[in-house]
């Protein structure tokens, strides 16, 4: 595509279906925000959510808010919602914990149930913690198992008879390629393994339907696309065909059949919520309930539509503006349909680019070695601020803005 | 003691040292809430708090505010400060996910250093969750350990050479008694064992001095007497000397040595970082340090004298009014001494007498089969509210005011 001129972008604003929406975050004025995939903006509901939770439930009503309030049902209450926006049941779906814990259950889970292979087979470029959970699997079950990671064109001949799980994530959370969810599920499924996909970065930003592709298990993140505020709890999908088969090593009280009835052995909970373990942080599950709903408020084939559009309309941007002189390497898809809610270039210099940009109040971020990353949250991002970053970054390269030592000091974050 | 008069109980409220301390809590009018121990009031400070970190970090300052606003250091900001109600260095206390997540990691950790001994040890009468937690370990373990339960009494004996781990809840969870810290982390390690405390109804409330008993891990809760509210995150403490050789199963990118390097394989970070996994849930945690704020403003001997002081007037203003002759039997002990920071009397009608209580504003808790549970948390309870309690309890005995159907009728949560 040709870049569209600015006033071209702010037509498109005006004419966007989901331009209301923007309205629902509490986004600082003149920031154009396009680290929505790591961190999701505050939506307003949120803030009179939490202080309703914190003021009226845990304050007045105390530790009756368990009934009165529901707290008790929050993760199932919240998983339900999120059911809607991946293709799956109110009863598959779950919050709890964190990624990587409920990464850990349903991998434990999905080896239980293929108790005669030993691989567990994933990518190279996979988010790492998700293979440090595998490691620290492996490494608790004993050793009996291995992690073999490969090149995503080499995952169909990797599968043999020995794989037991592939597990990946359908964002590269680098790149933001995505992998068709439906084809490699069927893959893994004819070889006889389970399969175990991470939607971090798909939930609220890309088409996930978990049941039409025939899914065994999920894990996903609260704080990204689904607005959930900072550390929000996680959810977990397992398909209900799994359920009354679901084993998993964090057996606390609330995965218990019978919670309050103190017995002084295990009895999973019928269903998933045997996939819960302790007591749920009530305050960050609120707050996520209010960003869930936020995005099922929208409709999501827009959301889709619009998320590839503001990533075409950067690329054209960036590169129209002779970006790729500049330095710049196209890391994403350039085909929008093969590509999550992001862009990312390669630099050189990433590093301190990124650091100027934010400098200016464009924030993306920036991952080792050299990737900007630009997420575009389409319940919020503009046509406009797809532009304006496109025409700051260039300006910031052109003029070698980068290259001063405040931008250049790491910090704790990057 | 004789039961002071209510007159007497408003004087010594007005004498007390930590009776302005309620004014920091945001307790509804007219309610004795003696249910602290399972969940903590509203600390007035947690309620800004949350506004700010929502409104200004998560809002305004978004993804900036993980290095702007410290949150990757809260984990080990509020453990420090949590460290310094249970006797330990800041740098021994980490805030991590749930309890029953934190005991599977210590637990795990524990018996990585005891390879050759395969019996965990704790008490038949242990809170149920941490049962579970060793069982799913257990089983996750390969079946090669087994968890022993005796009675407390029965503890020195059943200690032997094969005794990996010795799992204790300081404060039972039913009768409030207390375990001699110092003396069972002796025996246990004397025979060679590794202790393992839960301090879930301990810290914040009754002294607790894990270095000067030498003690080797423990884990506790956020949300009861250190007013963190509703499933807030849990602690874990590890001795510096176990730091190094610390394993634990669920490695995840916040325990690594460089999160933000995006290595491919998982390196534990120097000391108790490593014990963290996932992203903590940041709102939660806010709200956790403004309780422990709350608890570190006080003077903690004063706290512990005025539990056990109100803990007696209590049982003297029960038992006074002939609460013996009307079915309740003491389940606490009685000498202070050796009680956590409630009062738990047994009745035959225990379910429909709490409820009674409840509706007349009075706030404890039921535990399965009979126990009347009531909570003294010092920083906000005040005699005259013991006092008020006891009288319900005694006049609904009487009057036999609980024989009710709605006060029959079991909700979800009890």
């Amino acid at each position: 595509m040709t870049a569209p001129s600015r006033d071209e972008c702010l037509a498109l604003d005006r004419a966007d279906p989901l331009g209301r929406c923007r309205d629902d975050f509490a986004l600082p004025p003149g920031v154009v925000y396009l680290d929505g995939n790591s961190l999701g903006a505050l939506p307003k509901t949120a803030l009179h959510r939490l202080d309703e939770v914190a003021r009226v439930e845990w304050g007045r009503d105390l530790i009756t808010s368990w009934n009165k309030h529901g707290w008790i049902d929050l993760p199932r209450r919240v998983g339900g919602k999120i059911a809607r926006l991946i293709g799956a049941e109110a009863d598959e779906v779950i919050v709890a914990d964190s990624t990587s814990i409920n990464l850990f259950k349903v991998l434990y889970a999905a080896l239980d149930l293929r108790k005669e292979r030993r691989t567990i087979l994933s990518e190279r470029a996979n988010f790492p913690t998700d293979l440090y959970t595998v490691e620290g699997l492996i490494r608790t079950l004993g050793g009996r198992h291995r992690l073999r990671l490969v090149e995503p064109a080499d995952l169909p001949t990797a599968l043999n008879d020995d794989t037991a799980v592939v597990m990946l994530t359908q964002v590269n959370y680098r790149t933001g390629a995505l992998h068709d969810l439906q084809a490699v599920t069927a893959a893994a499924q004819t070889a006889g393994a389970l399969m175990v996909w991470d939607l971090a970065h798909s939930a609220g930003a890309v088409r996930v339907d978990l049941n039409a592709a025939h899914a065994d298990f999920a894990v996903g993140c609260g704080y990204k696309y689904l607005n959930g505020g900072p550390g929000a709890p996680a959810f977990l999908y397992a398909a209900r065909r799994h359920h009354a088969a679901f084993n998993q090593p964090l057996t606390g009280w609330l995965g218990h059949a019978d919670p309050f009835a103190f017995e002084p052995s295990y009895r999973p909970a019928p269903g998933l919520g045997r996939a819960l373990c302790g007591t749920p942080p009530v305050l960050s599950l609120a707050a996520l309930e209010a960003g869930v709903d936020g995005v099922l408020a929208a409709d999501l084939q827009a959301l889709r539509a619009k998320s590839m559009a503001l990533g075409d309309l950067f690329i054209a941007a960036v590169e129209g503006q002779g970006g790729q002189r500049l330095g710049l390497t196209l890391a994403s898809p350039r085909n929008a349909a093969e590509r999550g809610s992001q862009v990312s270039f390669r630099h050189a210099q990433g590093y301190p680019v990124m650091q100027a940009l934010i400098a200016r109040s464009v924030i993306g971020d920036f991952r080792a070695p050299d990737i900007l990353r630009f997420g575009f949250a389409p319940l919020y991002v503009r046509y406009v601020d797809a532009w304006d970053a496109a025409h700051a970054l260039i300006d910031i390269l052109e003029t070698q803005a980068w290259d001063r030592p405040e931008f250049k000091r790491r910090s704790a974050v990057t």
